[in-house]
């Protein structure tokens, strides 16, 4: 079984760069990669909150929240 | 070719995580993964420096730096 991997954005050039460079870098025969741009879900920001996400670009690996440079705080995003 | 990736650590605990869960999970067919821990190789701090990298644990890929959670200043590292 694949590990899940989710990687929380908000469409910012950090972001961009860093689902392309790092998202996207992992191997698939191992992770099932999803992209979530809280940006249009925010209705997924309290699970990202949940899985210990403070700021994107993160990418939340197996439940452990790993945050890549910084784009923004994840309470900016709060409508 | 494969993409180079080196990933700079100091062997803390958020370093060890972010080895072990970001830098392991990168698609082997794609990228060659160098890890280098910066506590012993301290020469290559400059290396790290001059790629972007601000502090540990970081991984650097097609010359772009991504810094992975917060551990510790690159600054902190040198003697």
């Amino acid at each position: 079984m694949k590990t899940p991997a989710t990687f929380y954005h908000a469409g910012c050039s950090v972001c961009v760069e860093a689902e392309r460079q790092v998202a996207q870098a992992l191997d698939p025969a191992r992770y099932e990669v999803e992209v979530v741009h809280l940006g249009e879900q925010s209705g997924r920001i309290d699970e990202a909150a949940r899985a210990g996400v403070k700021s994107v670009p993160a990418l939340v690996i197996g439940g452990a929240p790993f945050h890549i440079n910084f784009g923004a705080e994840l309470s900016a995003l709060r409508g």
